[in-house]
């Protein structure tokens, strides 16, 4: 498909698997499934059965741009987009479709986060192509949903439109991480499905919707698109950043434009959020145990165990439990504790042991 | 007490404490309750209030030689004697015995294991000493007992005869490490007390001992006696101890001789034989958790939390838990976790991966 672009936003810097993810290194640039390739690599090698490696472009912070190069050599820097910082998607997805549209104003793109997993890649391309031809040359803005299997308050609900008569459905809302209840409520009515944080649209009718919801935005990234493809553009674009206020793409855009639709699919998908769904996602022994590394482990069930390569790990006689040991920190965490790891992360830097971060 | 002498057996080379012994460096030379000093080292300074620390003598094996230099620089390398092997403690006791015995035959010997500790220091030592007067110049062999406050059965034990007229009672019988319900039937009658595995004895009297008890090692310590304190020390002990069987004390003497005789007391002692008597003897937080070296504990209870200083461990939502950082290796153990650290150890070694040991 000569004018599908894909962008990847990697710009994301959480710490919700501390300790392997770390501030110099977070989730999408580590193997989190033990797979030999970083969720960067396998998310970019997904979108390369849509579209020719230099169409596939990678949003993300300065400070990660030698670690995307060094983790993508087939790119080339021109495709390595740098943010100063970090404004969430909608910024991310501004800039990145200025960039596209001011080459190829026919351009069809789609944008995908770079730190989740689909297991049933096939379903996946297939899908994503359908979205591609729905949003190719039309003003529609086409989501992705996944059939959800359990209340999950996680993740994000989009409820569609009934509507046998065709595969691209209209959205009728966005929720963002509902209460257990709401969710047990959505999954029941059979009308919602997971937000994979996936968005294909042209650029003109991107632009459209980011002038009519955004106009700010719209007008900030209006006045640096000269600067595009220059030695100033990252000079300019720092400047731009500065202006935008951070804001998701979801919040600014998808919610109140009415012309968003959405494929539906169910193609193994996880956004690896957490400890919990990389448990739920990765491959366990017979005790239930998901064991990666250097790891001796006795008599214990339903326990995620990370340990490094060089050092071993030893666990025995325990139940529902998280063992991860990276770098200089280890973490020995029931799955129920009630403390999380956002307070821990929290108090490790209130204890200026940002060493260990 | 100018003819006093100490010796410090601290040979072994348990992994009961692993990961935090080693076989390179095993308990006795572990700073194992954080105090800033090794076991060793408490002990030898628990001895210097008995006697002057040029009577004071430490047997090894070989490669811990420097180990003992380094941590006890106050001796001199004739108070360090050296096994080629380890052969349990009765060929340890004759080989000190003898060396002693032939500058000093009128030599009182005080014999201790070195990786025991001691809460009380002064009951301790007025003990000793009256354990070291009973058995000056006399036939006694003076053993030290201990007041149970629990049926351990991690402990041996000694029964003495009733005698409200002495402090020094006669011994009836020692047993090794009991059964549980044996182990109650003995702290409930009030006859039986733990064995500190102290003995004091004259140089004579433990003389006459081995050639009564243990004839061939007497024989074997006999005829190597001319090269004590002679450059041929080293080799003719080492021949020696080939000709040795591995025995303890216990039970190649003291179970047999009819000249035993115990002092009773409540020092605070523990042999520290395991994670559970670490925890015991360790200072615990509001939580009952013992937490040591960088880390942080929340919403945890009754658990033993050994971190290393540059490494940070994080504990979250666990009770009973036995958490142990050091040097390649992680242990997370549940306190009544079925499978034994011996048997942990063992599969280590059989595993080959004898760097964690």
């Amino acid at each position: 498909m000569s004018n599908t672009y894909v962008v990847i936003m990697a710009g994301g810097s959480g710490t919700r698997f501390w300790p392997f993810s770390r501030v110099k290194k977070p989730k999408q640039f580590l193997d989190v499934l033990g797979l030999g390739k970083s969720l960067l690599q396998m998310t970019f090698e997904r979108f390369r059965a849509i579209t020719d490696a230099d169409k596939i472009f990678i949003v993300s912070n300065k400070k990660y741009k030698s670690l995307i190069a060094k983790q993508l050599p087939e790119l080339s820097m021109e495709q390595i987009l740098l943010e100063p910082f970090q404004r969430n998607t909608a910024p991310c997805i501004a800039y990145a479709s200025y960039k596209i549209g001011k080459k190829d104003p026919n351009a069809t793109i789609i944008v995908s986060p770079a730190d989740h997993v689909v297991f049933k890649d096939e379903i996946f391309t297939s899908l994503i192509k359908k979205a591609a031809n729905a949003a190719k040359s039309s003003e529609r803005i086409v989501t992705v949903g996944v059939e959800p299997n359990r209340p999950e308050t996680g993740y994000g609900y989009i409820q569609y439109m009934e509507d046998d008569s065709t595969d691209i459905k209209k959205v009728k809302t966005f929720t963002e991480k509902p209460e257990l209840e709401i969710a047990r409520t959505f999954v029941e009515s059979g009308e919602f499905v997971w937000n994979a944080g996936i968005f294909v649209f042209s650029v003109s009718s991107i632009k459209t919707a980011f002038g009519q919801f955004l106009p700010d935005m719209a007008e900030s990234f209006d006045s640096i698109e000269e600067h595009l493809y220059t030695a100033k553009e990252q000079e300019a674009v720092d400047e731009c950043y500065t202006q935008c206020k951070s804001i998701s793409i979801d919040y600014g855009i998808m919610e109140k434009a009415k012309n968003v639709f959405v494929v539906l699919g169910d193609f193994g998908w996880s956004d690896l959020g957490s400890w919990d769904t990389l448990y739920e996602s990765s491959e366990k022994d017979e005790n239930d145990n998901v064991i990666r590394g250097n790891a001796m482990v006795y008599d214990s069930n339903n326990c995620t165990i990370i340990g490094r390569k060089k050092k071993l790990l030893v666990v025995c006689g325990v139940d529902d439990l998280l063992v991860a040991h990276h770098g200089n920190a280890v973490l020995v965490a029931s799955k129920d504790c009630k403390t999380s790891l956002r307070q821990i992360v929290h108090d490790i830097q209130a204890q200026n042991k940002s060493e260990y971060l």
